[in-house]
Order: C-alpha cells, then sequence, then structure tokens
C-alpha cells in the first residue's frame, strides 16, 4: 500500500523539515525560518553522505523542497512586506528564475555551482528585507520614501533573481573558517541579529562577481 | 553570460505560468489560480510532445512548478481560511507527501500514475475548501460548528496527502469524453461555479480507489 517507505531515507525526511520551514516561513511571515531551512538543506546532503543513502529521489526530493523554501518563502515575504506593483513583478521574476536555476542544477552534473545557488539568493533577499524594515524609520527620515524602498527592493529581487540563471559560477563548498563564520551568523539571525549573515550572503555574492569565469 | 537560454525551450515558458499561477493563488489566496495552473500543467507537456521539445530539463522543472501550484498553495490556503492547529498540521502532511509524490514521479517511468497526481489532490482539496467556505452559513445553520469544519478539512487534506504517497494507480490521460467534461467543469470554475469540477475530482479520486491494482 505504502511502498513509497521503501525509497525514502533518513535524510530525505530531513529534506521534508526543509518544505515544511518554508511553508511556515510563508504562513507565519518570519524571514527565520528560511534562515533555519539552509540548515536543514546543507543537513540533508550531509546526512546524505554519511549514511550512504544518496539517491536520485532525494535530488529531486531537494530541488522540489528548496523551491519552496528559497523561492516561494522570500518571494510572497517580498510582496507581503513591501506590497506594490513593481515588488510583484518582482517576486514573481525571482521564482522564476529560482525554478529555472534549480532545474538547470539538476540536469548538471558539476563541481561548482553556475549561477547564485538558490538558497544564498534567498539569504541575501531576505536579509534586504530585513534591513529595510527594520531600519525603516531611519530611512523614511532621511527623507527616501516608501516607494523608493520598494523601487530598490525590486530591483534587488530582480538581480539577485538574474544572477542565479547566469553563468558566474561559485563555489560549492567554502573552507571550514568561513562556514564557521556562516554558522555563527545563522544562530545569531535566529535571535534578531541578521547583520552578520547580511555581510557574509553580500560577501558570497560579490566573490562570486569578482572571481568570475563564465562557465558553463 | 546566459547560457540557460539554450535548454529553455517554449514548453518551459509555458510551465512557468504554471509557477507563477501557484505563487498568486497565495498572494492573492484564491483557488482559481490554482484551477487555471491545472490547464498549463497540461498544455506545457502537449506543447512539449508536439514541438519536440520533452526534456529532462523541461520534466525538472514541472515538478519543481507543480510543488508550488500543487503543494504549496493549496496547503496555504487550506490554512489562510481554516486557521486552527489541526489545520495547520494537516496543511504540512499535504504538502510533505506531494512532495514525495512528486519526487517518486520524477524517479519512475511508467504508464499510469501511482498515488493521486498532484494536480488531482490540490483541484480536491481546493474544491472542498471552497465547498465549506461558500456553505458555510448553511452548514453552521445546521448546528455544525466552525470546529468541526475545520477537523473535517484537516482529516480530508490529510487523506488526498496519504493517497499520493500511496500505490493506487490512476490513469494517466481520460478518454476525450471526460477531458471535455472536466474542461468545461474548469472553466465554469473560473466564474465560481466549481461544483461540476468538484464532481469530476470526486470522481476520479473514487475511480483509483474502486479500480486498485496497488502496484508499483
Amino acid at each position: 500500500m505504502f511502498k513509497i517507505r521503501k525509497i525514502i531515507t533518513i535524510s530525505d525526511y530531513v529534506t521534508a523539515i526543509n518544505i515544511i520551514l518554508g511553508l511556515c516561513a510563508i504562513i507565519f511571515h518570519d524571514f527565520r525560518f528560511i534562515y533555519a531551512s539552509i540548515v536543514f538543506d546543507a543537513l540533508d546532503g550531509f546526512v546524505a553522505r554519511k549514511t550512504n543513502t544518496v539517491s536520485d529521489f532525494g535530488a529531486e526530493l531537494d530541488s522540489i523542497c528548496d523551491v519552496v523554501s528559497f523561492g516561494v518563502a522570500p518571494a510572497y515575504l517580498l510582496y507581503y512586506y513591501f506590497n506594490s506593483p513593481f515588488v510583484l513583478v518582482a517576486s514573481l521574476i525571482f521564482l522564476v528564475c529560482g525554478a529555472f536555476r534549480l532545474a538547470r542544477f539538476g540536469v548538471l552534473d558539476v563541481k561548482y555551482f553556475i549561477g547564485l545557488p538558490i538558497p544564498a539568493g534567498a539569504l541575501i533577499l531576505a536579509i534586504i528585507c530585513e534591513f529595510f524594515i527594520n531600519y525603516n524609520n531611519y530611512i523614511v527620515n532621511y527623507g527616501i520614501s516608501e516607494n523608493i524602498i520598494n523601487i530598490v527592493v525590486s530591483i534587488l529581487g530582480v538581480i539577485f533573481g538574474v544572477l542565479m540563471i547566469s553563468d558566474i559560477s561559485y563555489p560549492k563548498y567554502p573552507n571550514k573558517i568561513m562556514m564557521g563564520i556562516f554558522g555563527v551568523s545563522l544562530i545569531l539571525s535566529m535571535f534578531g541579529i541578521f547583520e552578520p549573515l547580511g555581510i557574509c550572503a553580500v560577501c558570497y555574492v560579490i566573490y562570486g562577481l569578482f572571481k568570475n569565469e563564465n562557465v558553463q
């Protein structure tokens, strides 16, 4: 009756937590679920390799869950917090680019990432949203209207979308020091201190742009 | 810079409309976007076959878009309209089952569907939500409380989720008469007349249960 149990491994249940967190981000309008998804997205691959359960099913499931946590969730929250027609278009472009990025990743087999990985795209978009939400009063005090903020987040959303479908190569596994800094930043973001995570995300995006080798 | 253009075909752009409609269903809290997604989900396969552009990339993209329109959108709308802890659990179960269903479909190559297809699962869940939203006053007049309605939709959500990951076989291409009836019902649903589409969905679900061959 449920032969699917035979192909679902422990790492696939970890992937399932990823998609659950993605839906929670949408339902509770909270970016922290996206940050938590990044942990489980990294963890499922680690568990699959450690338990020797890497499978086509797991890879498929990974893409399916990633589009929810790192495509739909940030795109929806972008529109939810910066409600305007510009932002709607940017949200849709970001999501479509994310879907194309994931589908390409599913059919290519390379040692580096081609195009900004979707978790990084989601992360930087989420951080930028948090920045504009948290510092909204300061920004408006400088005479920058809500309309301009909406246009800025829309343009950034489109840029990150386009980076995802570009040919710019990004490193797959950063070194341990970087991983440590990223891990600490991720923990801090759970307590509302999102700035260090933002710096990590911006550094990663810029790193790819500067060492661009334009490969495919 | 954008070599991805070489692998994206016309049918993939049709698939992209599917995911756009899925996000619109979430943003505008409207089930009709899910019904429209079903049209584009059928159309992309048709276009790919007619233009001889069936590809691994297209198949990957299809699963990635389907989880949004037929997994996240109905799960989110279920919780949005029937806000309760039971419903939240049911929404998450429905989405996880949908993701497992899509991942299994991606790795199997069979002539029939194994488990209720996710568009059918999304369709029947959406119709049931619409039924309880539209007939809420009548139902409450019969002494059935909102709490009971929430429990009923939760149970049905879980049942459709479980049917998706079951081994029950469903026909892949119904005959032309059935397709015609379904098409007319789909058009009517766009104008708020969702009952014929509901009957089609219920018949399809029950058909699979009765002709069950338990295959995989």
